[in-house]
């Protein structure tokens, strides 16, 4: 068994690791920490995991060592405490902001501060085993993407690696409330938040700078959130090289993602289900990639889709540590999505 | 024109009373205010009164003397300053629950806090024109019941008055969450409301003792939070006194309500609109009621529901208004609602 | 591995059915039917299992021979070919409504037409492991009890077989969307059913006849559909035997419950998740149920909650052949739910 | 007082008709029709509207003369019998797609279908005060623009008439399901379309063909259905012409709609409603427009919403009749929209 632990765990993401840790069969959960709620019982505030667990949440001065450890930490304090927690365990995963982006000017740039451990970044393996399972087999330092970054990157380095797509991409992405954690804000808000179609980033958002990097193609993109509690739905537009047809678009998904356990392509001509949809991945760690050409037109249509705190987060990360470990990729992340829902 | 005046309107049913009276033909909005935001245009945070309103909120100390002052404060702090409040308008007519109840033992048991200002109770008419028309006419002290009150003071006054039920009635009430206010707070998060049904009061909810006091029969209810953001509905079930047949209740509505502007009675024997339901109520100034009999059984089952910040509170208050002035008691109050919604 | 066949796979029930079935660690899906769908893949409707099976619906007359087949067919229907079923398998497990209730009369009464298979009534065992688990590792003839039946059963049985609630319960139930099935209807349309309150069944719903039946206690039930897809609540009524307080209910619930691996007691003081939601059970096979007293009153009021299609439909059918083949009860059925969903 | 007429008043785009003109101070709502219901009232389908009217469905063949008609018929229909209707009334308002296109060969290649009334084409002006406020002064025959394509066109037509986009435009759209009718089919079943994020159009909507053709640009669009009941919002985006700068587009806005009633531009630095959102949009007849510049880039971001039924639909048709009959252009159009909702 592998002896882990998360810290951040009264969260969303950080509650969604605990859902997925708790029913691993090679895991053992030995610690889930919460400054605001330490001593109490982790189902208070993650009621799904009644009668799953006993486990309460502990202080982070209790943390010992581990195998693993998860951080659910806000980015700043991330890079912040990153030499401390690197001296808990052997492996750390980090879903936080904070090293993801190889360049410093970049972080600088979207993240509004100076990144105060520029040392460490290069350690750092991008957790997305899609495109980085050699090195993750042996990553004790891994940086999960962001949840509409790896929709974004999921969905088009398989075009722009074969040289598919070139110039710039726009990105419309759509997310669920989750996404904005689990602090309550007036713009958290059900009464403002139901049935919103807010554009709460036309330009700039954070994700777009880890598409950008992951494909070597300008990005432009802008974010909404929708009605739904999780769920993260990107409709991207590329141009198309010359003399690239569906055929061709077909094969390099094929080729990329033929084998892939979690990246599903999912492109039909009709019915109600053509094209990936949010909808039918909760609580999944499935990404789902569609796409669109049309008659006589230079552009491709990319849609994707994936559960924000799943293959956006917290089930990546397990599938990494899956990897590391040499346990089955599958492992705890069998559950298919649920439909209708 | 009446000169008015809105204390406490950065909030839903503060909005909701702006909303009602900028559009009002024979009322001029003069003020509104808010301690947070004071100086700020009110669109800011009522977005839906663009282009329609340039006015900002002012302090409290900026309100000089109307016509008509509307209290949209908390309870607590409503009979606190009352005093105050009865010298800034010839007419108050208070949203918050303190003059809702007659007795002073049954505010304390309800609000677990003793009243304050026991000898205004009195002098306070229930902001209901349906029951208390007549007073309203000349009333310059008006408490608008909750809403859920409304709902269920509606639906069953008309039965329990002429005799046709008896004993205890229960009631199951379903609500937005427009009805928790505009405050941040873990039970509004999004992510946790969306979807729920949240039984938050199992017993003892305040409503019920507004509906006990009206009906004069012992009332038993138990809320639930629904997916919704405005609403509410209830069913009530009650023990048909003797005799008592289909006929007989609906004579008895029809009595109470055939000349009513904002009561429905909404009783059908099939389609998907048999019943009320607040889908189609929202924005409307509507209370539909409607019933079922069981062949064989001894019960009627009631069911209302109005938009609760509308029916449910500003627009009850605006009508009591024109009741009080001798406008057309529809003055304000003409939107019929949507379908689909 | 035992070898499965589900009848009328193409619908809500059998789909869930298909989800639960294709991940069972012990079984083997050898067959899924459906009339209109025959020849196509099986995830061109259930879009959930795609990259999880390639089975493709069969017709009804290609079936053979199988330890158990699910029965996802209308009522009547199945009565009519309920001796034809038997012969298809040595297990016979039913999710209609045909077989669920002991008396003839009743079941003229609630459906509205005569039984046409009443000798075979008696052969089936009740589908709910938690009051018929003996009769249940030996049954070859099951009829799993109805959605909301299966919440009420579950809640209320506890307290009326130890003799703590008398006379008449009055239940409010509250149901999604999928309850109604997959067909196509106006009262299924999204545009007039979301955000509904909709009261479909007063009184007299058949569900209703299942809770008198197993608790033996007459019932009033009015059903309620509201926003949501998956999930069913009740809310019941009923008043207390003499001298019983809250330790005699959390006795009766610890009794029947302590060892229930499905059945959570789910009855806090105070957060967002004192009462059992539908929201966090999606996808689960929880039935939570809880209680609240008020002091004074003679009355408990009972909360439970459950996923419509998993607890109250094929979850629970899964753990009813789990028992039956001696399997772990847990098997296939392991999915925590999610929060926030 | 104008008599008017609605046919296919039983659909969705009809009841909303029905809504503003049985509330509209000008109007005499002589006659709806309905082939399914005549004789049956209409408040039994728009139940938003009882006590409002006791108007019942007619035949089409009881239809005399009117002052105006509105057409909300199906496309392809209404041109096969477009001569018909010009002999009812003296004015035709078509909210048909048939009369959109002032090119055949478009129509043909987004309708899929020959036009069969070409020489009627020409005589239709397009039903947007905005642009074509002069010619409806005198028009009686109106074509009143698609709902997705009224967003788009007001959004981007002051940029592009200005000169300050130029090249191709992108449209992310986005919108509710009562766009797609009142018939009832799988797809608009409400367990597969809520919460849903469905992707029905990834590229040559028909609406995209008249922001085309307003604009002078080419225009990709892709159509996204998502959870609302109304309410259409797009995100386009399009190339700025050099050296255009915010105070070039400001300008470009406030000549184009400083003086509407009906168009507000929201584009604020910060705050929960920055951006146009069709959720405060409901029942209003507004559409707002906002736009985002990012430093740097040479692309504008342009975001609009409204209520799919009213200014995308009836309430644009309404705007016509007033512009046509020289009444207040505001005439029944007053109602702003609710917060929160």
């Amino acid at each position: 068994m592998i002896r882990v632990a998360v810290v951040g765990a009264a969260g969303y993401i950080g509650g969604e690791l605990l859902r997925l840790l708790v029913s691993h069969p090679d895991v053992e959960l030995a610690a889930a920490t919460s400054r605001s709620l330490q001593g109490r019982q982790i189902d208070g505030v993650h009621p799904n995991l009644r009668s799953r667990t006993t486990l309460r949440f502990s202080a982070e001065d209790e943390l010992d060592h581990y195998d693993a450890i998860f951080l659910a930490t806000p980015h700043r304090e991330t890079m912040a405490r990153m030499t401390e927690f690197l001296g808990l365990a052997r492996t750390v995963i980090d879903l936080s902001g904070d090293f993801r982006l190889a360049s410093t000017a970049a972080y600088e740039d979207y993240y509004g501060t100076p990144h105060t451990a520029p040392d460490l970044i290069e350690s750092f393996v991008t957790g997305l085993p899609e495109l980085h399972r050699e090195a993750l087999r042996t990553a004790d330092r891994i940086s999960v993407p962001g949840c509409m970054a790896s929709a974004g990157i999921l969905a088009l380095t398989p075009l722009a690696h074969a040289g598919l797509i070139r110039g710039e991409i726009t990105v419309d992405a759509r997310t669920g409330s989750s996404g904005s954690g689990a602090k309550a804000g007036s713009e958290n808000l059900h009464a403002e938040r139901s049935g919103a179609l807010r554009v709460f980033a036309p330009t700039r958002h954070r994700h777009e700078a880890e598409i950008s990097q992951a494909t070597g193609l300008p990005v432009r993109m802008t974010a909404t959130g929708v009605e739904a509690v999780r769920g993260v739905q990107l409709v991207s537009r590329a141009h198309l090289a010359p003399d690239v047809d569906e055929r061709d678009i077909r094969s390099a998904y094929r080729a990329a993602y033929g084998d892939e356990p979690f990246v599903r392509v999912v492109a039909h001509r009709r019915g109600l289900h053509r094209f990936p949809d949010a909808k039918i991945l909760s609580g999944s760690n499935f990404c789902d990639v569609g796409f669109a050409l049309e008659a006589g037109s230079p552009q491709v249509t990319v849609i994707s889709a994936l559960d924000n705190l799943v293959k956006g987060g917290a089930g990546n990360a397990v599938q990494c540590l899956n990897v590391r470990y040499g346990l089955s990729e599958r492992a705890g992340l069998e559950f298919t999505g649920l439909h209708p829902n």
